[in-house]
């Protein structure tokens, strides 16, 4: 194998003081959401905010003087890019990351802001990789690469060896896959410390590359996912033996159980999790019988998610949870009615948030209309009381699906 | 001195794998953010996510068998409700905890789901006092009051402790004032432990009620606050003395410097903090050459703020950074003209959140309509350049403040 327990060992002690020993604790709230004994490791509590400044850093530890003059270069449009930028500006060592031209202007800005070069080069990352081959060979720079490199495997793997410092009998590690640097490192390590322990990977199921190869499937890949962290197509060269040898499955989460385990992250543990970082609690929201009565440790690995899409996912799991319900209402197109809904919502105790108006609905008498309220609700039972207070009223309800633009 | 280092370091042994010695970590973006040097102590991954556990557990550990078969009770709407009822539920001790009628349902319901009775009267936490008093009367309950409680005063001053205990030469402390219990405890412990230690306590702008008794001004109290964990009317009779002894000054936050630190312990430190929680943090925006090249420790002290209430913080944050920003366009009411724009957006790079189309504005021509674009920007300068473009184009654009009712 091409990393060892006692390299990633050597990578830790490079990494001490260079990147946080991020805590590891236990979630009860978790737990009790799972019916397992759940751990907590938060990576997202990383100066670039994941694992991924482990790896970063442990590379250019290795590179001669040389090789840090000259430069180093990676093509990301994630994590990855900003881990290589912050840690290269630390180390003077000039930086060039080539991301897809589509990427969100936020993550150009903030890998400019550790002072990198930024060049944006193509539709994909693949194309993307071609321009990092051309500017590498012009310019003899050394490729820093997200996760196929021993050294930032064994850097990522350090996060276990961790992990098992703080609570030493744990069951199962749970850890996303994207490329596969974090589980393969991790592998290494806890199974080294500890052979009895199982390693459970996680993949988006939009993109399960590594299960497709390693288990013989033929799973499409593609579309978008909130968990663009681990949206994969190719698997590591390296990491795929290591992954084959030593994780005993790979489970695959949709978007549902993504964005559900988004929101508990937040809700529960009050902490932010991007949508790859919260894969291995969704793959317990997956399987909880795999998990039940078990010692879990998870990867929070990453808490880079855009605020929007952050809000926008807290104020859905409201409206699944008819904490938020929009309410269709019918009724004659005559001043007070209003009020009268008001007054309704008011003596059921139902904060109002939005009130819309429509005349033109074709499906409306000439003398009616049709009102949208959204209002704020204590729970589901308090929503339907709400719903059939409307009916006895005579405003024929139909609950239906805000959506909203911005949140 | 009613609470001495002695009784805070006792209640540090009470506590002891009762509750999480939380991490306390160098906060890199918030030093940039501030020109100090930052440390955050997580009181919000406590179980019910607040400092208040302590001062709970070390009460309640305090009574003998008698009084813990007969049972506890409390005021409170917020955290210190949450932390008795969870405390008692583990102690086998009968909880009564009484809430004004105007509580939210959400911390109803957390509170019940501890265990504790809970008891909605009165309209506000004064008249919900009298409820309590009345009710211990008749039971022949213990009061676990929320700050004037030796006790619970040593309980919270553990915090400061375990701070010290990771960074020993902090200069100084940030610590919210609500009744005073939080900042009373941790004053007599870090002042105790290092005494050129400085201690600033922060208050709401609109709640300045310890500020006013120290510093004899007559600031008005009241009003709709972010940070309502520390909207407290009265001081405590037991903190204001110690206060007013160790703590060098207190700093008023107003409500824009509270959204403020919320959004940057979301977006920056990926951790979700309540107003109050964030109130150091306010306090060090508001205040930044106070603390400049300081090695300042923050207590994020609670994490529970309505989902719903932060996404609307950070939509408004990107609003600020006109990261969204909103548009009025006059147009000509012919078709085609909103394909116009939508190409002319899209030429800019600017992602379309939300179009409507208004004709009933009395300022139109009957022939012409006003359009709202709300669009995403990558920054300020961008933003200028899309509202640019539609003035060359004839739109006559004027930004506008978006009102959005979820978020």
């Amino acid at each position: 194998m091409t990393v060892t327990l006692v390299a990633v060992e050597a990578a830790r002690r490079i990494l001490q003081g260079q990147v946080l020993a991020t805590p590891m604790l236990p979630a009860p709230r978790l737990s009790a959401l799972t019916g397992a004994e759940v751990f907590v490791k938060y990576e997202n509590l990383q100066v670039t905010n994941s694992f991924k400044d482990r790896g970063a850093f442990v590379k250019l530890a290795s590179l001669d003087e040389e090789a840090r003059r000259r430069g180093v270069i990676t093509m990301s449009a994630g994590n990855h890019a900003q881990a290589v930028a912050y840690h290269a500006q630390r180390l003077g060592v000039p930086a060039t990351i080539v991301m897809p031209e589509t990427t969100p202007f936020v993550k150009v800005a903030s890998t400019k802001a550790f002072g990198a070069t930024v060049v944006l080069d193509g539709e994909t990352l693949a194309e993307a990789q071609r321009r990092v081959e051309t500017i590498m060979a012009a310019e003899g720079l050394t490729l820093v690469h997200p996760y196929d490199d021993p050294h930032i495997i064994a850097g990522q793997g350090t996060v276990a060896i961790e992990m098992l410092a703080t609570v030493p009998d744990l069951d199962v590690l749970v850890i996303p896959i994207g490329g596969g640097g974090l589980i393969a490192g991790n592998a290494v390590a806890a199974r080294g410390i500890r052979p009895e322990i199982e390693v459970v990977g996680v993949e988006a199921a939009l993109y399960p590359s590594m299960r497709n190869v390693i288990a013989g499937e033929d799973r499409p890949i593609g579309g978008p996912t909130l968990a663009e962290g681990i949206a994969v197509k190719n698997v590591g060269r390296l990491t795929r033996p290591i992954i084959e040898e030593l994780v005993s499955d790979i489970i695959l989460v949709d978007e549902a159980q993504l964005e559900r385990a988004v929101n508990a992250y937040l809700t529960l543990q009050k902490t932010m999790a991007e949508g790859a970082g919260a894969a291995g609690l969704a793959a317990m929201l997956a399987r909880p019988e795999r998990f039940r009565n078990k010692r879990v440790g998870l990867v929070l690995c990453g808490g880079n998610i855009d605020p929007r899409i952050l809000a926008s996912i807290m104020v859905r799991e409201l409206e699944r949870e008819s904490r938020i319900v929009s309410i269709r209402l019918t009724i004659p197109d005559r001043p007070g009615v209003l009020g009268s809904i008001a007054t309704l919502l008011g003596e059921h105790g139902a904060n109002i948030l939005e009130v819309e108006h429509h005349r033109l609905f074709l499906d409306v008498p000439a003398k009616g209309a049709k009102v949208d309220v959204t209002v704020e609700a204590r729970d589901r039972a308090h929503a339907h009381e709400i719903v059939q207070a409307f009916a006895e009223n005579g405003y024929q309800p139909e609950k239906i699906e805000t959506v909203k633009a911005i949140a």
